[in-house]
């Protein structure tokens, strides 16, 4: 388990993510962070994200935020997002994503081209007051903690 | 107020809304005729839009859109988006957008950079089910009815 | 050939992709015809829109527009998203977009929820200038011309 | 000047960006930074960034971001976001926006809903690489420096 490789997905730097300095506008890259939550809900945690919010009555609004770019994404380039759960706290979870770059037929470097690390707080929809996650929930989070610094 | 001019409002093509060609994403034009949309029921209704929807419980749902896109537009372009009903049925209403542009010093020319005609259906909130508009709205919606073509 | 299937992309309706009525914000799902667009260049034409604008130097903007809007989407919803190309013409090629819908496990319904029917001009990108597609253009993208009526 | 006000410039939240839990969606409040970061060329520093970028040939990506989200925003509130400068090093710039919310006539209360603290790096885009503002960016955006803490 030491060894298992983080949640991956695949998410490419759109025609329409471009600005106009001819780079990934970072806002959109941060709403690509969202949509590589989405796909760690459902293929990685088991929980598709709307049954967490429509079944369930949980949700995971953010809090803080921090981010760094590293490397300018152009069009073309294909992001592997790899996602991970730096720290469950007791209403708190803290999400890990690191974007790996495709460019062309060479795999993804090993350095990210950006980093989001980004804190959620486990909501109760019904009274949105802070709630600690479920056991379940907890225990299929705690998975996907990543281990040593981040 | 048959020479009345038509309601306008200034929306900037943003550093975000330029696209890998170097113009602005037309999907994000799309999106800012919706900007224009809720500041015409704001500043010429007189309901702004989300009184609409969360008092008065009617939403305008889009049902079809036809867009002319004549000329691209750069990053420091200001739309003058000009607003006006088209035509109002039993239970819809057209919405016109023009949007002329303003460069730099100069006044915006006569022809719209590009034009949205726009059909939405009124629709009651609580049942999702089309319904006539309310006369009041009617009649703060006919002020805008464009004369003449198009 | 006649009974070929045409070209279908899968497309999730995202979280942020839902507006103030509870379901998809039109203007978004305009913007996932372009990412099907840019899947339709990759899987099925087999030459990524990258390549056309940054090696062959061609774009294909839009210039009309008419999109029919049938059915909300909501969130977990999952667009079958189905591209073929309508007509081309001398210097212009016009795409058909019709997004089937997934819920739940059930197959996509026989209905699209919307349709957008995209007339673009084939740009040389170094002049600005329509031109006729180049012939391998053209004979790629006949082999997904849409047959009957559309 | 101590007790300048910082400039504010009004963005309303939009129908658009409202998420599936009924609040303004995250990456969007980025993207209105972004706007509110254009807002304070142009109109504080007399610079517009189009000139900044097109004419000056000058950049200024985002290297690192810290926001706090402390308040969820709704379709119909204001936000009267305040730009500052925080800090200018050798090449780079520290930018703090804090969004105050009007919500209908009550004018915005003193704590913000959210806080973006978003450190850029001055670029030259002959070269894309990093270089100290040129002294008369240095002097204008000096004339924004945020005052005392944070």
């Amino acid at each position: 388990m030491a060894s298992r490789r983080a949640f991956r997905c695949e998410i490419p730097v759109r025609f329409g993510d471009i600005d106009q300095a001819g780079i990934a506008y970072y806002p959109t890259l941060i709403d690509h962070t969202h949509d590589a939550f989405e796909e760690f809900w459902e293929r990685a945690v088991g929980i598709p994200y709307p049954t967490v919010l429509l079944r369930d009555r949980l949700g995971f609004p953010m809090v803080h935020l921090e981010a760094d770019f590293r490397k300018p994404l152009r069009f073309g380039d294909v992001l592997e997002m790899e996602v991970s759960v730096a720290r469950i706290g007791r209403t708190s979870v803290t999400f890990l994503y690191r974007a790996f770059v495709r460019r062309g037929r060479r795999p993804a470097g090993p350095e990210p081209a950006f980093e989001v690390r980004a804190t959620t707080v486990c909501l109760d929809m019904r009274t949105f007051r802070p709630k600690p996650p479920p056991p379940r929930y907890r225990r299929l989070l705690e998975v996907h903690l990543r281990r040593g610094t981040p």
